[in-house]
């Protein structure tokens, strides 16, 4: 289910020359799509963002979600967008939503804080993470060491658009047992994990226990945070995470995972869900 | 000039546990630092970042210059943040910033816009930066492809932070002739370029004609955007850009490089700049 035909829009086809040792030659080569994308909810602006076009809905679904402007589906009364099932008309770069009366509207503000309160360490930041209501993941799922090494080339297979471009980032949902559920690439890091996110929501399968998120970028704070969002136990990533994004895995017990390459990988938190030989 | 001792917040020590290939151990690991940077002009909070903190003051400088809401130097009176020459005790996560009377204060906003006037090619997005005054780079500069495929090991050996956690963004300032003038590095691609941008426009140095600008990470919209704003007639990437950003870059004549590794470059915009062999 997961190998997809990219969305047209997704790719680009362009004219280059290629330098190569002295050699000089025209060519083609595809580029991974970039366009803005806006999200509104009648006539107010909630969201902009600059996003590979497809899973345009999702992608809204999810940012309203990890961004903590919706917490349950159902305050998405529609929503409507070139991928929307009954798309009735909306220009290709917007997606229009409609909420809830009594969802709470605001400009979408990055859920983080600084300011003289929050000193050097980020804590303002993770208290107000708590104050959403986010906590911890399913303290109950494991994770084979041997299914996790297996994921990078999961991923690289399953992604239709990279492959052709060398230009996108990859987000994939991830069963126990390692089975890629939905896949999601986007030139933003942040749009691919909304775009499984909002895919997850728009499927009722929120929280996401027994579940991983394997990302092709870094792990930092706001990828972290949307993980915990949706209830994802186990983050991964091919590379480094970052000192906040650590500092928040361990506060809320999310089990992170980085320089997942070849056979080896580093265990930043959350280790009891890592079933890993019992000599250590 | 370049090599420099990192900024103490930069770089975390943490424990970790490393899986290799069945062995488990344990040991220490150090990780990029990311924190919140709010930056602030009295009252009025005009950004949040999360960033790599070193260069804060720079960073607001850049930010304020390539996102449009200053033009000129002299429209900065004053930054109080940790790394500026004369801080007067401005907490560790805010710069705080004094701008000429006459410059319009607007919470920053993102430049590009979406709508239906934009269609699907964000011709919009590319109209608005125009209406800013953002004009094609010097004509004249020309650059050696030789000098060219030497900047990504420079990059690489002149990186503080990198070489240690593998987990950071650079940005650098090139001469034609390949002298790095000067590196940034942070957790976002965005910064690293902020701070080298408001490192110049600090040193008096914009526009920054006849010179490269060399990003480790992708050559997206923003990012060339972002080296338009500031006069410089060659991005360079590692990596591979977008379809906007190759839109944008022949729009405004900026040279555009990708895929700059070890003896072989994509040139998608721009070619007249760099001195290929006549042959082509």
């Amino acid at each position: 289910m997961t190998a997809r035909t990219p969305f047209p829009r997704s790719i680009g086809l362009t004219q280059v020359v290629e330098w190569n040792n002295g050699d000089v030659r025209r060519g083609e080569d595809y580029l991974a799509g970039e366009e803005p994308l806006e999200m509104r909810a009648g006539r107010q602006r909630i969201g902009l963002t600059l996003r590979t076009p497809g899973n345009d809905c999702e992608l809204v679904a999810g940012f309203l979600f990890t961004e903590g402007i919706i917490s349950r589906r159902e305050e998405i009364l529609s929503l409507e967008g070139e991928d929307a099932p009954r798309s009735r008309g909306a220009a290709g770069n917007v997606v229009r939503v409609k909420l809830k009366a009594d969802v709470r509207l605001r400009a979408a503000r990055r859920n983080f804080s600084a300011g003289s309160a929050c000193g050097a360490c980020g804590k303002e930041s993770i208290a107000q993470l708590r104050r959403r209501g986010i906590h911890a993941p399913d303290r109950d799922s494991q994770f084979d060491p041997e299914m996790l090494c297996g994921l990078p080339e999961k991923l690289r297979e399953t992604q239709a658009i990279f492959g052709r471009t060398g230009g996108l980032h990859a987000a994939a949902l991830v069963t126990a047992g390692g089975e890629i559920v939905v896949l999601r690439e986007d030139i933003g890091r942040h749009n691919a994990v909304d775009k499984v996110i909002g895919w997850a929501l728009i499927q009722g399968k929120l929280p996401l226990a027994r579940h991983a998120l394997m990302v092709s970028g870094r792990g930092g704070f706001e990828i972290v945070q949307k993980a915990l969002s949706a209830g994802i136990p186990l983050l991964a990533s091919i590379s480094a995470p970052s000192t906040l994004a650590v500092q928040l895995a361990r506060e809320l017990n999310l089990t992170l995972i980085g320089f997942l390459r070849g056979r080896r990988f580093i265990v930043y938190s959350g280790e009891q869900r890592i079933a890993m030989a019992a000599a250590m």
